[in-house]
C-alpha cells in the first residue's frame, strides 16, 4: 500500500512554496528534492489548474501558493494528485469476477477505514507540516540557494 | 493506494472457510474466485504459517480455520499478507534523498493515517464480514457446488 510518487512530491512542493515567502524557481525546487524537472512540472500542472499554485512567467519567475498554507489540506491534495483509492479491484466497477461483490463486509470496512485515513489527513494543513521548528532545515537550505545562485534557465 | 491482490484474496479465503462449517477444497475455493490454485497456495502458505489456517492433507482433505471467525482480525490479516505499508519512498530507510526527512511533517501525519486505517480494521472480525445475512450468496453459491461436484485432484 503506498501513494505514488506524484502525491508525495505534490505536498513536498506545497511545502517547499510555504516555506520560501517569495517567488520559488522550479529549478530550485526540483535541485532541492533532487528530481526531474518535467516530473515537477506534470505535478504543478494538476496543482495550478486545481487553483493551489500560481505560476509567474518571465526572468524572474517562479510559482508561489494561491492561498495560505493555513487554507491548504493534506486530504485535499492526496485526494487530487493520488489517481486511485480503489484500494481492491472489486471497488472498480467490471473489475471483479468475485462472486461475493453485492454482499461483502470487506469493502465496507475497507471504506471505513480509507474514511479515517482521510480524517487525519484532513486535519493537516500544509502549514501544520511546516511550522517554523520543523522548517529549520527547509530553511537553512534556502538560504544555502540564495547564496549560491542556480544558473539562469 | 491499493492493496496487493495477496491481501485481498487472503481476506477472502478466511470469508469462504468461515462461511463452509467443514473442510474447504483448494479446488472448490479457487473455483469459487475465479484465481489460480498456485496463487491460493502461495497466500495460504502464510496464513498456515502465522496459524489461521489448518490443512488436512488426502483425499477428503482440506482447509479450514484455526480459530474461530470471531477471533481474527482483519487488521490482523492485512498486516500479515500485505508487504509494505511505507506510504511515502522516504518510510523506507536509504531510499529517499528529500532533505527534509529529519524534520518532516508529511511522514507524521501519514503515519497517524495508517494507524487510524488500521484502527477500523482491527475492529472488524471475519466474522463480521461474512455474517449469516450478507453471506446469502456465499452459501448458496457452496450448496450448488455441493450438488456439482467438483472433479477430484
Amino acid at each position: 500500500m503506498r501513494l505514488t510518487r506524484q502525491t508525495n512530491y505534490a505536498v513536498r512542493i506545497l511545502m517547499f512554496c510555504a516555506s520560501n515567502p517569495g517567488l520559488s524557481r522550479i529549478a530550485q525546487i526540483a535541485e532541492f528534492y533532487a528530481i526531474s524537472e518535467p516530473f515537477l512540472f506534470k505535478i504543478l500542472q494538476a496543482m495550478t489548474k486545481a487553483g493551489l499554485i500560481d505560476t509567474v512567467r518571465g526572468r524572474s519567475g517562479g510559482i508561489r501558493l494561491s492561498r495560505p498554507a493555513e487554507e491548504i489540506r493534506l486530504g485535499h491534495v492526496v485526494r487530487l494528485i493520488e489517481e486511485n483509492f480503489d484500494l481492491v479491484e472489486c471497488f472498480e466497477a467490471g473489475e471483479t469476477q468475485c462472486p461475493l461483490i453485492a454482499s461483502c463486509g470487506m469493502s465496507e470496512a475497507l471504506k471505513e477505514a480509507l474514511d479515517a485515513f482521510f480524517a487525519v489527513l484532513d486535519r493537516y494543513s500544509i502549514a501544520d507540516l511546516t511550522d517554523k521548528q520543523r522548517n529549520i532545515g527547509i530553511l537553512a537550505r534556502l538560504e544555502l540557494l540564495k547564496m549560491e545562485p542556480l544558473a539562469t534557465h
